[in-house]
């Protein structure tokens, strides 16, 4: 349990600068108004600070909004190809330049087990917290022999027992979580790459960074990265429903040299890769129907983001708070801070103030934190005052919770 | 072609009351203001009657842009819970009281194939156009061993077929396109149903009702249908992202007597009927995060629908209307009017007067017809003035190209 002490409020270094504020005056963050055009203003709501869904912005809402539209019609086409050209051009959000874009709604997990790893084929899957095990899971589900490194619960997968496992064993792919929003983790995914272009080259890398993509930094090309997969609920800003992959073109390869076929029909990249194709050139083509809406106002948030006036280094540098077992895998986009108090004594409270957190989940010590989401637009746009609106209702509660027990 | 001589406006006795208007003045519609509270009004845009994406209406839409909420807060939970049990109680929209439900945005037919038919098992499916192939396809794709009966273009395929085929070979499921858009042609899946039980009582019956939940009659239960699947953007009037099914009680024991497991992981009911009762009951469960927002703009339509000043009885007579081969096989949802021009003689006319339709699709008739989409709001609320836009810009269009070719 020492993630536990060493991640409380009073000791830790690491605390960022809000729940830091709990203690001090809060650090300067840059002022900026988002929506000064828009007449839109969503409704007043409790605010959401899970680990995602996130708050989003009224544009992005807005967009979600926009009327029907034919989703083989050429305006459509147009914001669909602008959006696989902003992922792949947003470098430092998910980049390969060089790489094949793959965009839909069924979860990325299943892509990965049923495109890139053929029934009796072997992958490795590094464990820092819950998802690490659906995600072996699914790659069962799909034939794949799975083997599991076990991190610490608050700790990272140790570079030298890849190194081994490599050794001992071909993998057709190695996975990792990049935040796993279970325990806070964030993994080194550029050392890991490291590890295994120098230990097993052919061996692809998948990074599962649905709570990491556009609050950590991601270099796909540079650190040699296969797949990055996330969702569009959490870092991108956009209500959920979308299934966001990055593939590189050495993926797209294996894929296509399959001796077996993929038994996945709706995940069947053989399926979507000439859809995506089509769309990027600003041309509709029919697989299913994409979520229309969703796809407008995954553009309205890609454009906040990739055009804003927070640049991407700000960006990141805002989301770098979280607290696990210390300095070198902390998360930046959630927190921890167990104070010998339980999640049952401040979530209700906090709830009661209007602001939405998330439990435990990690299953052994589930009762024992709770999580604040901290990503996006609350994050990134201060106006809001979603920072201090959390800051005041954690010191307020932990207040009261102290009372209660005297 | 005599499905498109039929079909010509001037000869067939199906024309709805939206064209039969452009000879002569159109039928009494009952009126109805739809948005009189609601402040929000979606922005202008071209008018969008392709076969799904619908028009919605701007509740639905304002639904849409709902702030972020938690998919584990009981607010949500309630909302979902409000969806799966109106779908439920919708007895004439897609009804089984004793039916188990599923809602999730992967398609329905991985569904189906994925978790009532096991590898080997045979499928028969019945062929009226462009998505039986698909069907066949994923079918295929999960290990089934299909057969299809294929009616001629613009017919439904006969019961006498049906009936042979079930007594030459046992099958696990029958699978009908209730409207195949491609043809327009409406089968009588009470009458197939009817069959199956008589001939072939173990076998499931599954309905591909994508474009007929809630612009055609279903009776489940009565009728002694297994399977009912749509999808969100076309009767159902929310915007498109969400895969929809009700499934009887015996394909769920079907389901959970497999002798093998499921082999997606994602479409799994393994994974999904925990989370489905959990929410009909109003409390929250994770497999996946669903698509709140477009949830909230489920309920706002499923609420219209079902608490509406329009009865069902009256949608149902509002969408009678389309033509193919015959009058018994005529979808009510889709026109088709063909009438010695060509798509490209119309459409590019339509666009320009800010009406959406959409091309053909069935291959060997594919440059022969255009579609035009006509369900939900456009048809049920005659305030909105849909179809007399309708009307007048394919008058105009007519004689536009007419007048061109003179």
């Amino acid at each position: 349990m020492s993630v536990l002490r060493n991640a409380s409020i009073k000791t830790s270094s690491s605390i960022s600068y809000a729940l830091a504020s709990i203690l001090g005056p809060p650090l300067t963050i840059p002022t900026r108004k988002m929506s000064t055009e828009c007449q839109f203003v969503q409704a007043p709501h409790k605010l959401l600070v899970i680990p995602g869904p996130i708050e989003v912005t009224d544009e992005v809402l807005l967009a979600n909004a926009h009327p029907s539209m034919s989703h083989m019609s050429p305006d459509f086409a147009r914001v669909f190809g602008d959006c696989i050209r902003m992922t792949r051009q947003g470098h430092e959000i998910m980049v390969d330049l060089a790489a094949e874009h793959k965009l839909t709604r069924t979860l990325g997990w299943d892509q990965v087990s049923a495109n890139l790893v053929e029934p009796g084929e072997n992958a490795l899957v590094l464990h820092s917290g819950y998802f690490a095990d659906s995600f072996a899971d699914c790659l069962q589900t799909y034939g794949a022999n799975v083997d599991q490194i076990k991190a610490e619960i608050g700790g990272a997968v140790k570079e030298a027992d890849i190194e081994s496992a490599l050794q001992a064993k071909k993998y057709k792919i190695v996975t990792v979580t990049h935040v796993d929003t279970s325990t806070a983790v964030l993994s080194d995914i550029k050392a890991i790459a490291n590890v295994v272009k120098r230990v097993s080259p052919d061996t692809l890398v998948v990074v599962d960074a649905v709570c990491s993509v556009a609050s950590e930094e991601i270099q796909m090309d540079a650190w040699g990265i296969d797949v990055v997969l996330t969702a569009s609920q959490k870092g991108l800003g956009t209500p959920p429903g979308l299934s966001i992959l990055v593939v590189s073109q050495k993926a797209v390869q294996v894929f296509e040299n399959r001796s077996t076929p993929v038994t996945t029909y709706y995940a069947s990249w053989k399926k979507w890769l000439p859809i995506m194709k089509a769309y990027e050139n600003n041309s509709a083509a029919y697989f299913a129907t994409p979520p229309v809406n969703l796809i407008y106002a995954f553009h309205a948030s890609l454009k906040q983001i990739m055009q804003g006036s927070v640049s991407l280094e700000q960006r990141f540098k805002l989301h770098q708070e979280g607290v696990p077992l210390s300095e070198d895998v902390r998360a930046n986009g959630i927190f921890y801070f167990p104070d010998g108090f339980t999640a049952s004594d401040i979530v209700p409270r906090l709830l009661k103030k209007d602001v939405v957190v998330a439990g435990g989940l990690h299953a052994s010590i589930k009762d024992k934190y709770f999580r604040i989401g901290h990503m996006g637009v609350s994050v990134v746009d201060p106006s809001r005052g979603d920072i201090d609106k959390i800051i005041s209702a954690v010191k307020e509660s932990f207040a009261e919770a102290k009372a209660s027990k005297q």
